[in-house]
């Protein structure tokens, strides 16, 4: 993608980035931040130490910052909100352990995942312990709503890494099937780490449901750019991993529009390569070249941008705050990163 | 076991059973069964087939009925413990789907696991899915302190399935691990689950104490009696599988009791079953040779008996009734099946 995309944003602004929103929320995150180490503690060292490990190896946080920021832009001053995030991480991070189960994965982000330095038993039960001890938290805050919120996510997330497992490597998966998908398994959380946000605030109904649009649109676009960033030049530049879907078989919309737009020979490819697994070195390059002729990495971040558009606007309601545009700015940020 | 131990308890009277618990709850527990069938039902055909799977394979359940008949103990007369009580049964269940990937069993109560039918990974996802549910259930349900009970056993139960692992195959686990590993895994959801009934009943702190004392020193009794009956001859001629403990090398109390009480060389037998995995088709019948030379079963059943009198005298409070009675039937019945 780096050569068809200009280094700035279309309207000649500097390129967005997290760091607002970082700044916004650090003083809590560093207690969210506590407050997931506490909480992990055991009696039994395996936990803290497996937990500990993808924490820390633990990506930017955004779910959580999320939760904040949107409590920030509410106007909440209480403190609710750092073990509510706290939670939102831990059932993320959960998730993710089952995930590299799931997936046999064998590197997050440059790292062994627990599950080559540990075993799969350990990931699946510390992942258990994670996602147990993410509701106490929660029953802890005391909210009902709160709860329900979280519960009702993490259901749906679950749900969704089923129905993800029904379509995986299967290439003649429709484009609302994979929307479904990535709806479950990654917006929900995104909408849910929002709403929290806001009902910590107290608000009404029509600004939890801007929140929920918020959060829900944002997690589309962000997995959306995710799922292009795995067969982009420019990750693989940076010395970023690249190529971890495809060797999965993993099905995403950058394949789904290059299979729906190539001729037979094509599918052939994908489906020797998506659906049997069956993969030499020069493949992964080819699949690159393919999606580039099909424009199916420019189209997928055109997609998020349209997920983008409806986050930011789902904030029209709240008046300018620093809050307000860090949370804009990180829509522009998931959808730049792709550059 | 079969060769020592009497057809009738020590006092001359009729073998306890769980019938009086399986009538005193029959109305309640079908529609326990409804609310769980209901629960598990999801847009992906996958859920149903696999939850169906393992929830109608599904055992007794004495978790869901302990809830129900302490509910009734304690003179409680409305409808809340139903949705609790599959919340109960839908946690086991969950722990169970992962358990089964955990301990990479094959066989269940005689059906093949479904990890065995629909992989590893359907079942740590499904496993995520009814806990996530059960969750939901108990939020409808709306009460704090119930939410709390359930969520502090979850937390518990995946802490001990962690020691439990890291305990397993080291035949030098001290008893006191052992116990503080089924204290976790079983005795903890077994005490939350009666707790939950007097809590729906709202009675006072020093019921809730007497129930919760109850359900878990039943749970250790009944995690020691299945631990000997994994040995049993007796299982073994009604048709019921046995030594799935011996074959996965999980340490247990008869198995602990043999190794104290026997010398070198039978050391070097349980350490090369147990620890090494390294077995023959003759050694399960030394084991249990082992475990008849040394006590090792009625002993364990002993210590069974000393948690189900603790289990008993917990219940002193409560004036005779139909459920009081039913449940102390259902301690007598899980010491008494050893036989």
């Amino acid at each position: 993608m780096a050569d068809i995309i200009p280094m700035k944003t279309a309207d000649g602004k500097k390129q967005p980035s997290l760091d607002p929103l970082m700044k916004l929320v650090s003083e809590d995150l560093a207690k969210v931040n506590e407050a997931i180490i506490r909480k992990m503690d055991s009696r039994v060292p395996l936990i803290p130490q497996l937990a500990g490990h993808i924490i820390a190896a633990g990506g930017k946080r955004v779910r959580p910052m999320l939760t904040l920021a949107c409590a920030r832009m509410c106007g909440y001053t209480g403190t609710r909100q750092i073990e509510l995030a706290a939670s939102v991480e831990m059932i993320h991070t959960a998730t993710l352990l089952h995930d590299d189960v799931v997936d046999d994965s064998d590197l997050r982000r440059g790292n062994d995942t627990a599950n080559v330095l540990w075993g799969n038993s350990a990931s699946v039960l510390v992942g258990d312990f994670l996602f147990s001890r993410a509701f106490q938290l929660m029953v802890g805050d005391g909210s009902l709503d709160v709860l329900q919120v979280l519960a009702d996510a993490s259901a749906v997330i679950s749900e969704g890494e089923v129905m993800q497992l029904e379509t995986s490597n299967d290439i003649t998966t429709s484009e609302e099937a994979y929307l479904a998908v990535i709806a479950a398994k990654t917006a929900a959380l995104f909408s849910a780490a929002c709403k929290v946000g806001g009902q910590v605030a107290m608000r009404p109904a029509d600004e939890l449901d801007a929140l929920d649009s918020f959060g829900r649109n944002l997690g589309v676009a962000f997995q959306l750019v995710d799922d292009a960033l795995d067969y982009s030049a420019k990750q693989a530049e940076l010395g970023k991993s690249v190529g971890d879907d495809f060797k999965e078989g993993k099905i995403t919309l950058p394949v789904l529009l290059a299979v729906r737009r190539g001729g037979e020979e094509e599918r052939d490819f994908w489906r020797r390569c998506m659906e049997n697994l069956d993969q030499t070195d020069d493949d992964m390059a080819h699949a690159q070249a393919l999606l580039a002729k099909h424009n199916a990495l420019n189209d997928t971040i055109d997609r998020a941008r349209h997920y983008g558009a409806m986050a930011r606007d789902a904030l029209g309601m709240y008046p300018d705050s620093a809050a307000k545009s860090a949370l804009i700015e990180t829509v522009d940020f998931c959808i730049y990163r792709a550059y």
